[in-house]
């Protein structure tokens, strides 16, 4: 269990990176100062967690907890801004997209489970899920003056999450053990994401 | 009793599905995918509510306790991508004012009710009827990245809105039995949008 | 001790006109009407307590318990559309400046020791502190469709209310009375702050 409880705080690590880089990039091309660059980065890497944890009414938030993770997001924020420069935004990205799949995996799948947990109906479970995994990048977007990349950018993101939450659900009605169901969402959710990246899978458009 | 249950129903009904198709018509308006579509909706129609239980520390959600408009609303979405053109939208429109204006009364009369009974100040009830109406289309708007429609059109709407949670309140207060002070006022707001939309009426605008 | 709660309240006073009237006219501005100028008036007032209260899960919210304050904004803005005309921004602005230095002061002041008697991490506090003196701010940007001003202007103006929060907190820790750590600790605030626009301190921007 050990082994499992380190393997999550990995992913975890990397998953709040990915995102809170995603915010200094977009608060870089806004031309924010560091003031702005570590809101939009502590947004976009807690947003998600804290929006599901104030709709379920559950305190204390993940970054009240582990306050290391807003000290780690800190430190970031202050390094991007002498060092992050725009010609190194294609290869950050391209960079931050396992991380950021992983961290769409186990954000979501953590957020099905919290709800399921709590006696949510399912579909009100299934969007918390999916909430906690794309909300912190809804509210970054929003901050920097942007209809959220994930409602019109016609790739699967929070179709991905979607999936990846009716998983878990699926998987706990036929009585896996929680653990099982978390990972196997994740897996889901990331893998489906990064197919779909991979593939250039896109969603339905206007006629 | 049942039959006032079965009107209030109704208008939820008809009000929710005005308040989810304004959603619908503003992220087509924005090109959005079926996923923006579906939370442009979901926030249009749950979003007043929503921060009024947030404000009022009241859990569950109305969308928690009535899973089904979930359902409803997500129909609406998948259905809206194929169906509702750019041509549709001054028809929908229209056809929306009645049940937009009796959500918009029953809302804020429920909002304000709700505050009432809690314990807030006049002043607060009145404003928690008001948010209860009119924030899901502002979030609708933030969203979208517009200025809110309602804080801008100088037409009466909130104020509507605004002058019924009054009539509640001195209903209320002249020992109105709740049921009676809850579909005055609703008629009232409903009312006076409906009469404001008729005659043109405008609010008084900068010099 | 009556002395002080008068001076906290009249300081609470000027800020809450400062704030709200920084309000009225960002909307002004972007020519909303009347419900547009009480809703960013109020938002701005009120919105940074309100977000971390919400946060800290702490009600009622001051303008819960302090309905004239409401009143007082809900008069502000009925004044503001026929009295406050474009020429006047400039001289407003400039009469606003002291008040809302001192409620950046005291606000933040006020909301770092909530959080830190709550029992919240240091760095949670100084955000909460943060928070409460610009999220006010941050709403009325984001609901005027603009990028926070106090995330790109290069000013220090969050940054006062950081530096003050971690003075409230290195003094309580030094067991300093609550009432010395909230005063040093405002005022510090309100005179970095006043210093940093009078001599013109900027925040370092991008290479």
């Amino acid at each position: 269990m050990s082994r499992l409880q380190l393997l999550i705080s990995a992913i975890e690590f990397a998953a709040t990176i990915a995102f809170a880089v995603s915010g200094c990039m977009e608060a870089a091309r806004k031309r924010m100062d560091v003031v702005g660059v570590f809101a939009v980065a502590f947004i976009t890497a807690f947003g998600g967690g804290t929006v599901r944890d104030i709709l379920l009414d559950r305190r204390p938030f993940f970054w009240v907890e582990h306050q290391a993770y807003v000290w780690l997001v800190f430190g970031l924020s202050l390094v991007a801004v002498p060092l992050l420069q725009a010609r190194h935004h294609r290869i950050t990205e391209r960079a931050m997209l396992i991380p950021d799949a992983l961290g769409l995996g186990l954000f979501s799948a953590t957020g099905v489970g919290l709800a399921h947990d709590m006696g949510m109906p399912m579909f009100v479970s299934a969007l918390m899920g999916v909430i906690t995994g794309v909300f912190g990048g809804v509210l970054r977007d929003v901050i920097c003056n942007e209809i959220p990349y994930v409602f019109r950018d016609h790739r699967p993101y929070a179709l991905c999450a979607f999936v990846g939450a009716w998983g878990y659900l699926l998987l706990d009605a036929l009585a896996a053990p929680p653990v099982v169901a978390l990972f196997a969402s994740a897996a889901l959710v990331a893998g489906l994401r990064l197919v779909a990246v991979w593939r250039g899978w896109s969603v339905p458009s206007w006629p």
